[in-house]
């Protein structure tokens, strides 16, 4: 996981996590937001997602606000790698 | 269509238009990217866009780098409004 997502602000106290998805097609991006959306719906839990043709960008704040990413966050984000 | 979409960066020589859509309910909002998405392929024409639970961010370059907007590009932003 760590290889895909950065933690922001800092890495000692990270608010918010954010990984930028290439994919080949447009057809591929679809794919993968709808799979997205369906699994962010299940959760009740929405990211902010940017998406063009080919590229998707997340950024994942923590769950509760002004506290530290916590193990639920970094779950979440792992349970978005496993979309792909 | 000019209440609803903002030319960036000066008036005169606007290089893209802006809107911010908001909506009641992620149903809705999913709704509407759906249409949206489905009228982006069909045009084979990709704005950037960026959403969470209710709302979407629109931003529409002009059809050709380094130009103005066109009539073409605010008639793909006015098509837009249309899938409202």
């Amino acid at each position: 996981m760590e290889q895909f997502w950065t933690a922001r602000p800092k890495a000692d106290q990270p608010q918010w996590l954010e990984r930028r998805i290439e994919f080949d097609t447009y057809a591929a991006t679809r794919d993968f937001l709808e799979r997205l959306n369906d699994f962010c719906e299940a959760e009740q839990r929405f990211p902010d997602i940017s998406f063009g043709r080919t590229y998707v960008n997340l950024t994942l704040r923590a769950a509760a606000d002004d506290q530290p990413l916590g193990p639920a966050d970094h779950a979440f984000a792992s349970a978005i790698d496993g979309l792909l």
